[in-house]
């Protein structure tokens, strides 16, 4: 209908004459729905959790892939594009595990990204941790919320790292039809316990990559569990991406929209959990095809 | 885990001193899948359409409800939010339509762009056309493609405009749970007649608010359609964006990533379809709910 036309820049044919295109009729990006979404989550999470426990709140993205409980099949929904699930609508489980082959393919790609500094931020390359974990659980006293005490140490040393009651707050289910692989964003309370008396009821090994960028923490972890006794070793490969410091989290979280601090203070938790977000797509998008 | 901790950076606690955080581990931000989802559909029906027809690619996006066929109600999924809808899998219709009240706050919407300029782009206002047309349809002549011959002339002259033969190519439809509406992306082929002969089918009257900015135009129109003899007429409110030159848009897309061409030019088909989709999800949000 508008062939020929002009618009009102006065716009000629050669492309390479035209002045950039405004982003929008209003001049700027519409805000992302998706981040959008996931900040509100987080934030509700972190309002909202239990205010008799005191522990840090731990918020990480976990990479895996979606199943059906019924078929045990990757989840397939008529839709094209990421997007976050309605909670509790589908019957599905979260399987955070990947092969070995792409857990090499991951470990090159951060290997990379740590010695080669982006062109963005020259500064910002990542830092390397090798580490050598084992976690032991122990079931829970008494019952109360039924979360186990999980008890990590140095395996070379045995020296005790970490003693605390992890507390599920909620996950969010992101499906990523165009990916090889699926995401889980989960907000968890981490409560320091004194340690546990009894027996433990598993254990499990971690070897550990830790990369290290910013705010941010990614582990690539090979874990082997043990059930106990003569069970069966099993051998899990996870990626996980972790908000480093809940304390920084909580602060943003608290004055996120307040108008009595500075349009930076305001604006920081939504900003966090941008490049949180980002740097979860970017995860998901390397993924190079070894789960399915 | 990580609490106490202090990045690489050296952050402090304090939020107000902290450096401006990198926007991934990648110092970009990941690519909007949405928006080159968009791309390549656009691209691909432009590259694969028939080439025995010479006519004019007109892309447009339209607001409305997608319907289940089976209730009639607004489409449900189990998803938070916008997402492109896999073709032909579910039972559903797009129904354009609006009521009166959503069409005036539309109409008040635009009209406050036409007169304030943004910030971003002070000279990007609104150029604003009101039109008075009829369009009268004809039935094609020996089948063929099945498609009808549209014949539009100024209501008030009688003058003709355009004689078209309108093909659907292809839609793409978007549900966006998290707003009062969702949207339809169509590629049409408009190719000239000569003006038909025989009795029309039906016509339909068309009051029509064009803005018009850079590449685009957002038509806002109530359609008054009569069947035909003395069949009861019907009013509709229908807001489209389209793109406003169908040779720009072939000319970019001709060259959508072509190495032997400036960056410039290479990108100008992603660009233009960017802008695109950012005005439709801005219309789109600004859905006041007058449809359910």
């Amino acid at each position: 209908m508008h062939s020929g036309a002009t618009n009102g820049n006065g716009h000629a044919s050669d492309a390479g004459a035209l002045p950039p295109l405004s982003l929008s009729i209003l001049g700027v990006e519409p805000l992302d729905e998706f981040i959008r979404e996931v900040a509100d989550f987080i934030h509700y999470q972190i309002s909202t959790r239990p205010q008799d426990l005191v522990g840090a709140v731990e918020v990480e993205a976990k990479i895996g892939i979606l199943r059906d409980r019924d078929t045990g099949k990757r989840l397939q929904l008529p839709i094209l594009t990421e997007t976050i699930l309605a909670p509790n609508a589908i019957d599905m489980r979260f399987e955070a595990n990947m092969s070995a082959k792409q857990h090499q393919h991951y470990n090159e790609l951060l290997n990379k990204l740590k010695t080669t500094p982006t062109s963005a931020h020259p500064s910002s390359t990542l830092a390397y941790q090798h580490l050598h974990l084992v976690d032991t659980f122990y079931a829970q006293d008494g019952g109360g919320r039924g979360d186990k005490v999980r008890v990590t140490r140095d395996e070379k040393t045995g020296t005790v790292l970490e003693c605390v009651r992890k507390i599920r707050l909620a996950d969010l289910n992101i499906y990523s039809p165009k990916r090889a692989a699926d995401w889980r964003i989960s907000v968890n309370l981490e409560v320091p316990v004194p340690p546990p008396l009894g027996t433990s009821t598993h254990s499990r090994k971690k070897d550990r990559m830790r990369y290290s960028h910013e705010e941010f923490v990614i582990d690539l972890t090979q874990v082997t569990s043990t059930a106990g006794g003569n069970a069966k070793t099993e051998v899990l490969h996870e990626l996980e991406l972790e908000l480093a410091r809940p304390e920084y989290l909580l602060s943003t979280a608290a004055k996120r929209g307040d108008a009595n601090v500075s349009e930076h203070d305001r604006g920081a938790f939504d900003e966090l959990i941008r490049a949180f977000v980002n740097n979860a797509r970017i995860l998901v998008r390397n993924a190079d095809g070894g789960w399915q």
